[in-house]
Order: C-alpha cells, then structure tokens, then sequence
C-alpha cells in the first residue's frame, strides 16, 4: 500500500506550516487586502478614484545562490527579507509603490521550522515597505532540492498613475547621476564570489575575514537593501526623478544602460565613491579583472537616480534613510552610444 | 583568475534566451501591456471606468513533480501550459479573469533550447487565456539542480468587479453541485502516481498502459484544462454561479470545504461521473486506498460549480466548451459539518 506520504509528501506537516505562514502573512495585511489566506487567490481592492489611470507593475526574482550561504550559515530568516526588498525596488525603479506579494517556496521535504524561518523574513520584508503578504506557494518536492536546501521565488505587483511613470525616456545628455550605496552584495554575484570564498580560499561560513570586520557568513547575508523609504519622498514631486536603475546581475555595467535613450552614455567617475572591502577583498582573492568585478557586482552602489543638472540639490536634500553613506554624485550623462564607460580611479 | 562564467553563470547563453522569451512574451501581449519585457518591472494599464471597484485577484503556483515526468519525457514545451492553465483556474474560482502571468524558471545550467520550450509553453497558455506574459525571472543556479533538470513557478494577477466575486458565501443546504471533466492528473498527486509507475511497476516513460491506451508519459503529460472558457459565459450573468471549487492537491475531499460555508455539508454521489481508467490504474497497481484516492487525485473532476437547485439547467446550458464529458450533478449541500461526504459506488 502507497499513501501520499510514503511517497514523500507530508500533508500534515504542508498544514502545519501553512498554519504558522498564515499568522505571519496576516501581520503584514494593509487596507485593500480583502481575503484571508487560504482561499484560491489572494484579494486585493484597488481602492477606487485613487488613481486617474492606474498602471501596474509587476514583477518576478529569486534570491539566487545566496541561498546557499543561508544553508551554510543555517540561517533562514533573512533570505526572504531580501528578496523583498529585491522585488520592491524592481518596481520603485518604474515609480510604483508596493502593493502586494507572493512567494513561491520549494523544497525536497517540508520542515515547518524552516518555512517558518523563511516566512517570517518575508513577513518582515513586507511590513517594512507596507505590502501585504497576499499569498504564495509551498511546494514539498521529492527528489528535486538536496536535504536542507530549498528554492525560493517572489512575485511583487504595485501602482503608479500613468502620468507618474519613471522611464528614463526624458534623461538627456548634461543630466547627473546619483548613486546610493548598497549594504552588501544584495542578491547578485553569488555563484563567484562563493567560489572565491569557499572553493579558492577554503574558508568556512564562520572564518573571519579580517578585511572586512564581519565573518564570511556575516558579510555575505548582509540583508539587500529596500530603496523604497530613500525614493519614496522623490516620488511626490513629479517630474523631478527622470530615470532609476536598480544595480542587480550585470552591475553598473548591465542595468544602467536599461533606462538610458538612444544616444545617451553614462559617464561614471570611479573614484565618486568608495569601493566597500569586501568588493576589493573577493577582486584580490580571485583575481578578478576590473571590469569583471563591475559587471558582476554592485560595487557599493545599489540604486542609481538620474536627474537634470538643475535638480541636484532638491533631489539630495530629498531622499530618505538610506543604509550606509550618503547619496552622491557618481557622472553624468554625454552624447554617445547607450552604456557605461567608466573614468578615473577607485578611491 | 575566475569570472562569472568559469563560476557556472553564462550571462551569453542568458542573453541568447532572454532574446527568445521576448518574441514569445511578445505574442502574448494583450492592450493592457504597456512595456517590453526588459524593463525591470512589467507595465499593465488598468482600463479606467472599466471596473466600479476593481479587485485584483493573484496567486502563485507551480508544476509541482509533474516536472519529473517532463524530464524522463525530454518534452518541456507542455508544463508551461500546465502552469498557466492552474493559475488561471485558481482566479477564476473567485469570479476574476486573468491580466497578465509572470514565470520564475530556475535551472542549473541554462540551455537556450529547453528555456525556449517551457516559455513556449508558458506563451500558448497565456494566448489561448488572453493572458499578458508580462515578465519573469530565469535563474541559472549552479549547484541546485540536476543536470537537464529545473523548476518552474507561475504567477497570475486577474481582476474581478467586487460585487461580482465568487466566494460561495451564498450556498445553502439545498444547492446544488456540478462536476466539470478534468483532462487527466492536472498537476495533483505526482509524487505518488510516480512511485506507483516508475518504482512499484518499474514502467518506463514510453511503455503502454494496456487500460488506459497511451504511454506512461502521454497518460502523466496530458495539459491541466483551462475551465476558462468553460465558465466564463457564467460570469456575465451576476449570482447564477455561488461557488467554484478548483480540485488540485488535495482533492474534492480537501478543496471542496475550502469554498463551504459554516454548517454546509457536500454530499457527493460517487457514482454519478466515470471515473476515468488512468486513476483506476493508478490504484490498483499502488494499492491506494480509496479515501486516499480521492484526498489525493481529482478522480476526473477538474472543477465544481454550486448553483441553486432552481438554476442547474441554466448553468448546465450556459457552461461553455468543456475539455472532455459533459458536466453534470455530483451532488448536494445539506446541513451538517464542514465536509465532503462521499456517497453511491463508483460507475
């Protein structure tokens, strides 16, 4: 006789996780979530005559391998802050605001502690940038995800009215970029740097690094950063952002150039900004060619705002907490093909 | 020296499928699209004055072990069409029809040409539900998957009117239930008709199942039914349907509750729809009791629409294009807990 279980799908323990995800989503419940967990969809009312002509924009992420340091570090409670935080500035970057969020958690046999764990990070992601927890899926998945190991993907919807949209259709050559730093690695270049961690150095998740102040577990799950309380002041005067772009796979290098025009070229001053430790540190410990290190990570700069010449000043007296320094100047736009050309020396 | 790509991230071959999906997405794209895929969030416009009160309806999902299947098969270009198909039904069991669909595909190392079946697939879905792909993530991470295998997670928003939600807050004991035909497993209860096939009888994906007249991969691979179109003339016709149960994991016994109100019963005739060969299969060669059969498959019932009594032959004609038999009377409300009660002998 084969039952569900023995075939390696645990419906109680699937009932006791969705028990404790259930408190946890419920805390991050705003005005329009009408549903309660638990029926097929999650409802969310568009509180009507808010917006004369509401846009929606949506968008999907993982958490990528950083998940893996998680698993090293046996710590499961922050992944799901950051791939909130990921997904919150994906659509900051277009002007809209949080509204709600899904996850999707897949692992080979459900433990309700650690989907706890996970869900509570989430919850907490949530609370911070006012978007309700609206639903999701958790997925026990024999033979798919090794023991102790799960995958984790999350789904963000906000709004903006049509007429507040940022798309970096107005930047123009003379326009000056800002960029505000980052608190780590944030999601992205994790299948390199832990190969030159833990492949390379042979450190374990526990090891010191020395350059860096922080153990390597420590620096490696530094949480992403949300934006959303920087911008969100920049946003109630329209017109004075003209372009966002959210420093993610690719670096500087690859997503700059997602909201540049035709003809216009980022012009960035390397040495506008100091480069964190632990970016120069995995640059020596692999070797890593320069350019390399700028198309792979965030180099210190998570968000970048463009803005005209003009606006400077009103544009940084504006913006909200940030996580580490201050926003500065870090180039300006020129007449040239749609990328990134970098000048000057790291300081 | 280590760059991204000797760390196993091929940002060409990522490019290369990015490049493929935007054709497809691009097929996909309904009026509400307001952006190309690449932009880092996807832009719907929400019709002004075309809904009093709109309510966005969302839910995550994904393929589940049915994966497997696709794997041993070598056919990826169905399982998007799975996906879909599921999370279009888990709306439409609300009142809502379907917006725009994000994907988070999630693989160890990206082929090009597997990418671009799944997204096929995903892309057929969206058209035939006039659904924007609206965008999505795909995730190379090196270490998480096997080789040739990957995971799969969907993401559907829908809007629905608020005052014509679906909610079954209206059934009564009296009422009325209506059984639509599923087109095989749909996405439920693969990691035990997989232990049964595979391990138990030792069957490969191409043999012949003598009672059920296909392979082992074509009988597991059939597409999860879209109910769509299926319901769909319903919805124009305000309180003629009261409740719309999608049957996934779990089963009638489990999904069905989930749209009861307090105090009302399900009794459900199990004679009253043919069972169809592959679930018999499935439960002998396993030797799964019955009770587990019906908490675990959907046993030929892919949806259940309750109506009054005194509407059932307006549902019954109205219904629209249904993926197999015709739909028909599986049961009744009555008085009493919570539940599914079966009754009858099957047919």
């Amino acid at each position: 006789m084969i039952d569900y279980k023995s075939a390696g799908v645990d419906i109680d323990a699937g009932n006791e996780a969705v028990r404790r995800i259930k408190h946890l989503a419920r805390s991050t419940f705003t005005p329009g979530v009408l549903s309660e967990i638990g029926t097929f969809g999650g409802l969310f009312r568009l509180e009507p005559g808010r917006f004369a002509d509401p846009v929606l924009v949506a968008s999907a992420d993982g958490v990528g391998t950083k998940l893996k340091v998680a698993f090293l570090a046996g710590r499961h409670d922050t992944v799901g802050e950051d791939l909130v935080n990921h997904c919150v500035n994906d659509i900051l970057v277009q002007g809209a605001r949080p509204l709600f969020f899904l996850d999707y958690l897949a692992t080979g046999r459900l433990s309700p502690e650690v989907t706890e764990q996970v869900v509570t990070g989430i919850a907490r992601g949530c609370r911070d940038n006012q978007c309700a927890l609206l639903g999701g899926e958790t997925a026990e998945m024999p033979g798919f995800y090794a023991p102790g190991e799960y995958d984790l993907a999350g789904f963000i919807v906000g709004v903006v009215d049509r007429e507040r949209l940022i798309d970096g259709r107005r930047l123009a050559p003379g326009d000056v970029l800002i960029g505000l730093p980052s608190t780590g690695l944030h999601t992205n270049g994790y299948s390199l740097a832990r190969r030159i961690v833990f492949d390379t150095l042979g450190l374990g998740v526990d090891a010191q690094i020395e350059e860096v102040g922080e153990t390597v577990g420590e620096a490696l799950l530094r949480v992403h950063a949300s934006y959303l309380p920087a911008i969100a002041p920049l946003l109630d005067e329209p017109g004075l952002v003209r372009a966002l772009a959210h420093i993610t796979g690719g670096g500087i290098t690859e997503n700059l150039p997602r909201v540049l025009p035709e003809g216009c070229q980022a012009s960035i001053d390397k040495g506008a900004w100091e480069v964190p430790p632990l970016f120069t540190f995995l640059e020596k410990a692999g070797g890593v060619p320069e350019d390399d290190m700028y198309r792979t990570f965030n180099m210190g700069i998570g968000l970048i705002v463009g803005c005209a010449a003009a606006d400077v000043d009103r544009v940084l007296a504006r913006i909200g907490p940030l996580p580490g320094p201050g926003p500065r100047v870090i180039g300006e736009l020129v007449s040239g093909p749609r990328e990134v050309r970098y000048r000057g020396t790291r300081s």
